[in-house]
């Protein structure tokens, strides 16, 4: 007990839904918490959406509890993610019991490479005419990503993982994210399947249940977990976290959400199972199922925000996910 | 009259297809048919997937009809866009009456920048542990894209598109991409709407209905038209046209189908929906029309195969559809 975690609200119903999911933290157990500043706001203030002291808090804490940032997300979360050298960003996408859903029956995680592809981000402009971005894939990177993806399904219980890329286009380089992601899981005796990732976005949502973990390069992982939010009712539940080998940054999937910012009626629901996979990074793995349990009793017959059709505010909603521990 | 149609049937299901099609090309015009050939099977052969004839030929012809290829499908598909310099790639994603859809009110039509992007495909292996992709964007292929997305919304009686693209992290290009576009537009008194491509994916699937024509690089138009495919039930309806200058290739959006490959019942829908923008391509706008509004009645109320729960074969289906021209 006593890990360091950082709190960074950010902008809009960041400052609603962190607070809620810190409150639940507190419930299950002793941590100290240190707030810290990130976003519209802060570069509003100061000209910088991503404070030095913000970021080197982030680089030494055992966690950081991240909300929404506006118009800034990229200036923040991308350097946010290096700070803790998280190299996947995993993001679980399923259907809640009780909750609209347009794929019932999708139980989908994406393992998304969370420093290359094209957000490794060397872009030039050559001339008047043309720019040019320069997409980086090393083996290494794919590597460590493939190792992660082994220990997961293992712990899942399951005996493969499929592999979503476009090494049909991108021979060289999705060519090596593949060799290298089948390689390591060769080795290890977990399966794999490959799906194209144009093709990956027709099934998932003809046959959502033929998915279970998908492993991707940087921007597909971005594109198709969004996709699968899409078919489970939105980015309104989903949690994520980045994953570095000691640190870690758990943020919900949804924004600012600037129609109701302020109306303290934000659905705390993502961000408290953030938490919830916060807890298991820092090894509390009864106290994480305990916060996913509540969070999914409480969706299911408990009071809810208006977005599922409810009237209950954000604080009632997270009082109800603690009285559920 | 008398305009030359390179015909393609290429691999697998191509070969029931792309003969149903060219049967409904022959009852509604006069055109010189000649046969090309493309594919693995091609391949098998004579060590070439795409043989320098067929290149030619496509070169040189009015327009070009496209079956599928396997294995080979980047090798021939990729060639032949640029052999008919074709800058953008139109993908109409829509729902049938009386087809099984996840979003029934899908109608979006994407218009696919089909020249750079990724496809543009510069990679390089830099060492053993690192390849590079160079990811290519100019204003002048994102301006002639953008000066055909205006024509095609007025054509369709629209006030603007959406845009879709990730220029928050890729800055430089995407950029680069949607300030031509957008420029366009303005001095064509045509609205914009931006979207970023996670976004979209999420919100085509909660709210089709909110988008109608969609301007994409090159590989989101291709995810992201997949991801719209799944809405509407599947790659199997869905056509598309690569569109040149001058000339055009056109093909139905789905694959070989090795599974049903030879059996005769593959559903000849799509390819003859391609060969509907075919003949608008050429000018027929009342020919196309009309094998459009066939296929449609055939669709809702004719002879089935067995991917839409009938048992009728791809002569069957392709017959009704000339019955009712
Ligand atoms: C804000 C943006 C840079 C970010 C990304 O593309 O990774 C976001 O879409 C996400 O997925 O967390
Ligand atoms: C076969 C492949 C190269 C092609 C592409 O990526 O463009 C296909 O997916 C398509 O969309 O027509």
């Amino acid at each position: 007990a006593g890990e360091e975690i950082v709190v960074i609200p950010g902008d809009g119903v960041g400052n609603e839904v962190v607070p809620a999911a810190r409150s639940v933290l507190e419930a299950v157990g002793e941590f100290e918490f240190v707030e810290a500043e990130a976003g519209d706001a802060v570069k509003e203030r100061t000209g910088e959406a991503l404070p030095p002291e913000t970021y080197d808090r982030v680089a030494a804490a055992d966690a950081t509890l991240f909300g929404a940032a506006g118009e800034t997300a990229a200036d923040v979360i991308l350097p946010l993610r290096e700070a803790v050298d998280s190299f996947v960003n995993v993001r679980p996408a399923r259907a809640y019991p009780g909750v609209d859903a347009l794929r019932p029956e999708t139980d989908v995680v994406f393992l998304r490479e969370n420093t290359e592809g094209v957000y490794a981000g060397h872009e030039s402009r050559l001339s008047g005419d043309l720019s040019t971005l320069t997409r980086v894939v090393t083996t290494s990177a794919s590597e460590r990503l493939a190792e992660f993806a082994c220990e997961f399904v293992a712990d899942r219980g399951a005996d493969g993982f499929h592999l979503a890329h476009k090494a049909n286009v991108m021979r060289e380089t999705d060519g090596r994210f593949r060799d290298a992601v089948v390689g390591v899981a060769d080795e290890r005796g977990v399966e794999t399947e490959e799906v194209l990732m144009d093709a990956f976005a027709t099934r998932v949502c003809l046959d959502p249940a033929a998915f279970d973990v998908v492993v991707c390069p940087n921007l597909a992982g971005d594109v198709l977990s969004d996709l699968a939010a899409g078919l489970v009712g939105g980015l309104g539940l989903l949690p994520s976290a980045n994953v570095g080998p000691e640190r870690g940054l758990f943020e919900p999937v949804h924004g600012t959400a600037p129609d109701i910012a302020g109306e303290g009626v934000a659905n705390p629901a993502a961000a408290i199972l953030s938490a919830a996979m916060l807890l298991e990074h820092l090894g509390y793995d009864g106290e994480g199922a305990d916060v996913r349990a509540a969070v999914e009793a409480v969706l299911s017959d408990g009071p809810r925000t208006p977005d599922l059709g409810g009237d209950a505010g954000t604080d009632e909603v997270a009082e109800a996910v603690r009285s559920r521990l």
